[in-house]
């Protein structure tokens, strides 16, 4: 094995989430490390991901961060602080200037470490970028570490940030259900959680029922075609056990004709990224309701807290996200290249995980959805098998820094 | 003064706040003092307020808590935990059998303290009965203690649940700056907030520029009527600054002729069904920056997390819930009835706060809006002088107890 000495680099893709900076933090800390070492000299921030990188904005991360001070105050400020790109490359064919300007600032800085934290667009990035230097006389190793409140990359067991938007929308689960359940009248509330393909986090939403014993009535998962005679049928036998019914539904959910039940208001918009816009799901839902049963109905998006509710975070979560983050550059340093980080959960009673390195190309660009014998036989609710796989990645928590009565943010 | 030994009965009703178990808590606590000097010889608390009062549907709470045990996690516990109701009572002119009724129940398990957590509605409840009870022969002391997010009641300077709810509103604004400020994209996302008549909880979203300078770039209160066009012409100005406007809105604002901004009449939109869709006021305002600027925006409706956010309470606000409970006890001990609990704020550069009776005929059954001097020249945001009132609500935080990775509650 050779050593390879020179500079790092590190960028932040994709949407927010609570633990991307305590991702980061771990990179920084392998990078404190290796500087100790002498093999790695500078660890640079991207700004804005790739689209920073090709304008070479820089911050030194083990300047601003050296000696470690202000990484705990990192690692809890919630959404990418380098900022972040929506940025997809395109193929070395289609673009080679590009590839060829990318490497050229590589050697400009003598850049030798790319790490990349994102979801499966910046894998992608990660995957070219590997494949390219191969051809190439420029050593460079290029590891990714997965980000994603969807909790639906392939290959890994979960994905850093999950658990901290579980933990959000958990406990935002359990206070509504404290505030519905507090008048004699019927009525329906109806949760609308984000996760476009799949359930993961709405499948969250039932956690409650391990810390108290009561929980949403009925969740909903896009893994599962919605039945609107089934909801008003399970809505109605709800109601006759309490007068309060509460329900989680994913925004992705969809008839069986394969609309998005969310698209009923929306239909046809698309944002600004082209994806298809849902932002509707609860409202008719709410709309069915009173339709249909006429009585009180409310529906109530989590929408952005969810993946940016640093006051609340998965302590499980932040210390995999950190170790998985200095695990990036432990694996970078000790030869490897073209790889994502993965946790695998140990087998055995009590929850561990080990964070390993994956072939990045083995990495289908698929989504890894809800299994089955996590979601019960109606479709409309969470087993015990899919509680307990949940119920260690919210554990724990972590003492949020305050300052002036709010918490405290690093903007870099 | 007599001393006046009996029973005592405590109730909650209107709206849930994050504090109005703590205010419950500090009644207990008042009580367990009492019953210790044998004036208070059992404090029942009533189901549903004034609704489970008249079913006599009680629960001994000296005895649920006695020694104290649990009134941490009380404390803790959002949203009402003895349930709460919507009923005003009537004159006892209009409804006389009603009044009887409830004199019949108070003599009969020898009630001679009634303590109600309320908001306005509450307040009447609690005049009404304190005059019956002066001409009738069985001494009453009624004793109300407020409690309102929107922090709307006269006399005092503030209301136990608003600064909680305040923090939850400045700290998600915060994290949502974080999040939107990720991209470089011109984008608007517009927050809504709950007040319908007064901009108090509205307001506090301005408070993160006391915690590391930025905030919302504009916020609008109820108390100015909206301008589309001064509306538009901010939010350009806001992007020329950077890309991620942020906007704060109450969703009782309204335009020059009067109308709510969220009835959606000019939206005209409609939903699956072909009902007029009431799009609330934020999605209005996310369509009129759509159509008039053509930019990425999103709006957020904070919706019922900001009255029952238990994991994020102010501890001001919650030790002060604590002590405006206990000292409702005391003043009925004292002698008085047909008061309301006030917090008067001392003089001076320090933030301190006594605890007062108000008489509660005085009181009138109206709105205290925010003044103008909180409100800037444009009416699109808040001044130094508004920061400085609100600042002290939100200070300092309660150690939430957690259990499976959630906050721990007390179901009654």
């Amino acid at each position: 094995m050779n050593k390879l000495i020179g500079n790092a680099v590190v960028g932040q893709s994709g949407g927010p989430t609570a633990a991307i900076n305590a991702t980061l933090a771990g990179v920084i800390n392998g990078a404190l490390a290796a500087q100790a070492e002498g093999v790695i000299e500078h660890l640079y921030g991207m700004r804005n991901g790739i689209e920073g990188f090709l304008r070479e904005d820089f911050i030194d991360l083990t300047e601003r961060f050296a000696g470690g001070r202000d990484i705990d105050t990192l690692a809890a400020t919630p959404a990418a602080a380098l900022g972040s790109c929506r940025k997809k490359l395109g193929s070395p064919e289609s673009d080679p200037e590009l590839y060829a300007k990318v490497f050229e600032i590589l050697k400009k800085h003598n850049i030798r470490y790319f790490f990349y934290i994102g979801g499966n667009d910046s894998m992608d990035t990660v995957y070219k970028l590997s494949e390219y230097a191969k051809g190439h006389d420029y050593e460079l190793r290029v590891v990714g570490v997965p980000k994603t409140i969807d909790n639906d990359l392939m290959a890994t067991d979960h994905t850093p940030g999950f658990g901290s938007a579980a933990k959000f929308v958990a406990t935002t689960m359990k206070e509504i259900l404290r505030d519905v359940s507090v008048y004699t009248v019927k009525a329906v509330t109806i949760v609308e959680v984000m996760g476009r393909d799949a359930g993961w986090l709405t499948a969250s939403a039932a956690l409650p029922v391990l810390s108290g014993g009561k929980g949403p009535d009925l969740v909903y998962l896009p893994e599962r075609t919605f039945d609107t005679e089934e909801f008003i049928a399970s809505v109605k036998a709800a109601m006759d056990e309490h007068p309060a019914v509460l329900v989680a539904v994913s925004e992705g959910i969809r008839f069986a004709d394969g609309e998005y039940v969310g698209a009923g208001t929306q239909s046809g918009a698309v944002d600004v990224f082209g994806h298809k816009y849902l932002a509707g799901t609860g409202k008719v839902l709410e709309g069915i309701v009173k339709d249909r049963l006429g009585c009180k109905v409310r529906s109530i998006e989590l929408s952005l807290p969810q993946r940016c509710a640093g006051h609340i975070l998965s302590g499980a979560d932040i210390s995999e996200s950190l170790e998985v983050g200095a695990s990036a550059v432990r694996a970078a340093i000790a030869g490897e290249s073209g790889v994502m980080m993965i946790f695998v959960r140990e087998e055995g009673e009590s929850y561990s995980v080990r964070v390993e390195s994956y072939d990045i190309s083995k990495i289908a660009n698929a989504i890894r959805t809800v299994p089955d014998e996590y979601i019960n036989a109606a479709g409309n609710g969470i087993t015990e098998a899919g509680l307990r796989y949940l119920a260690p990645l919210i554990s724990g928590e972590v003492a949020c820094e305050y300052e002036n009565g709010l918490p405290k943010h690093i903007v870099l």
